[in-house]
């Protein structure tokens, strides 16, 4: 077991997923996907930090109600996002009264919320977990870049990060169909990138890092999957990934990437494409979630990417490690019978 | 087992133990315990970012060589800090190329770092994992309150944030001593606190709860342990603690606090006592291991505590929630054999 992915023995069964967004998002190819969009990204709100802990809130209530649970109903919440110290996370949350494990996985965040729920359920520390990620445009612009008022304009390897939150409730089987299969915690990969509007380059090396290791270590090939789904490395990224991957030998014809799929392909808009712990997680929750049920997915890997860095880390000169965990999703037959 | 906590069935081992730390904490009642002290507490680095990071790296590389282990040896580490986006964690452990759970826990994380070792040890998804945590005073005044060189005078409730990481090495049995017996996650609790110099009053609360939560689910007494230690609430919060459990009919007459023991009880110095996830981690990983080693401690519960804040929420008027999470330490007896 020694580095490689653990495979759970118990049945992880996704009972519920729940998606909600902003205003960019709800023009994107994938607006239908989602439960709620707030048409001006602001939830109601007054602060852009009180709109994104509302957007967890909305979401994670919205996934236990959809799972006909109350929040005393869950045993456990874990959660992370891009604000400093959490704080999305703690304030969308803090009103549910549900034991809480923090997380920070930059990006890939959702990700690792899953793969540490599964791993709670498998070891029996809770029954019913809840697990959720959650980023917004204009909490991470401000605190990670420039003031939104400043109106920077963005180089074309820049992302935008995708105001949005998703989150699903794990339980042991009851019935329903996909299935945390196997987890694979990420290796920090560190390429010596330091430009923080080219987090896809800074994130690819370590998604190619986890892909390779979890193939090699269960003798896969990508076309065992239906697809490999990258978080968020965006469309520079994602070529990047891709042109890494056929070096090493590994086919990368079904390589999708959430942050490509989220948003219209118009540069001038989005430049490279979504980042963000809520792009992973909304384009789960709802794109992929509902395409599981129509039964057009039955297996894939989700790679959750993170670039870490922070606001004093650029500032100081430092590299841009990056990070990717990676689960397996499979739908089991019970789900059509 | 439902918001209980988990008893592991594995015989989860404190393979070794080492902690680091700044000049103060040098100066402090522990000094002797630490393996390292930095004297001007920036560890040969240029800025106070980098010097975290590099007593991370130190810190844990220390403890792998204690385990008589190389970094390949090990297969998850779990660690979190106070810097924005955890980045004192990401650039002191990127280098050891081990798998790596990124966790936020504000000064709660050491406790939370060991209980989810323990269930990455329990469900296989490991067999040797490093725990970890840190904080540094210069690094957290100037993000959480004011600049250093504006030199601003603190009020008597606030805590000094603790200079120091801790880290242990966990492995299933392997004929040594101290075991992580149960571990149970923190609910968030909110008691409208709104001063980020009284971190220890809106962390009280918490506490309460978690070990409230622990008793009643163990039919358990507090007397039933050597000690009942809490991470960082300091001299005032600690009072609070004590006092809000004699409410409750919580005997407190063992009860320590790592804030507390750390520092002389110099007010003039320290104020309140110290703080910060290094606070408990180092307490945790030199002193009390050192008396479990010299058989004054066979059995206690740590709670670590948490303030859940960023400079963002206390200026945008949020109150401070906070979280409080729980293992038992015990010493098993194959340890005199």
């Amino acid at each position: 077991m020694n580095r490689n992915s653990v495979t759970f023995q118990k049945r992880i069964t996704i009972q519920s997923s729940a998606c909600v967004g902003g205003a960019l998002e709800g023009k994107g190819p994938l607006k239908d996907s989602f439960d709620l969009i707030s048409s001006d990204s602001r939830f109601g709100m007054e602060t852009w930090e009180k709109s994104e802990a509302e957007m967890v809130r909305i979401c994670n209530e919205a996934a236990i109600l959809k799972a006909n649970l109350r929040p005393e109903h869950i045993d456990l919440t874990f959660s992370g996002d891009l604000t400093n110290q959490c704080c999305a996370s703690t304030f969308g949350l803090k009103n549910l009264g549900i034991p809480h494990i923090g997380l920070y996985g930059a990006c890939s965040t959702f990700v690792l919320s899953m793969g540490m729920a599964a791993m709670a359920l498998e070891c029996g520390l809770c029954n019913v977990a809840l697990a959720t990620a959650s980023s917004h445009y204009s909490t991470a612009e401000r605190q990670y870049r420039f003031p939104l008022e400043y109106g920077c304009q963005r180089t074309p390897t820049s992302q935008t990060t995708v105001t949005a939150c998703g989150s699903v409730v794990l339980a042991i089987y009851h019935g329903k169909n996909v299935l945390v299969k196997e987890f694979l915690p990420g290796i920090i990969q560190d390429f010596g990138i330091k430009d923080a509007n080219d987090m896809g380059a800074a994130m690819a090396p370590a998604a190619v890092d986890t892909l390779k290791r979890y193939l090699t270590a269960r003798n896969k090939k990508t076309d065992d999957f239906d697809f490999i789904i990258t978080g968020d490395l965006g469309v520079r990224g994602h070529q990047i990934f891709s042109e890494l991957c056929e070096v090493e030998g590994i086919d990368s014809k079904n390589f999708l990437d959430c942050g490509k799929l989220i948003y219209q392909n118009d540069a001038d808009i989005v430049h490279s494409g979504g980042s963000g712990c809520g792009c992973s997680a909304s384009v789960f929750a709802g794109y992929l979630m509902s395409e599981f049920q129509e039964g057009k997915l039955n297996d894939i890997l989700l790679i959750g990417t993170g670039a870490l860095l922070n606001a004093s880390t650029v500032l100081q000169k430092e590299s841009i490690p990056g990070i990717a965990h990676l689960i397996r999703l499979k739908k089991e037959k019970s789900w059509e019978s």
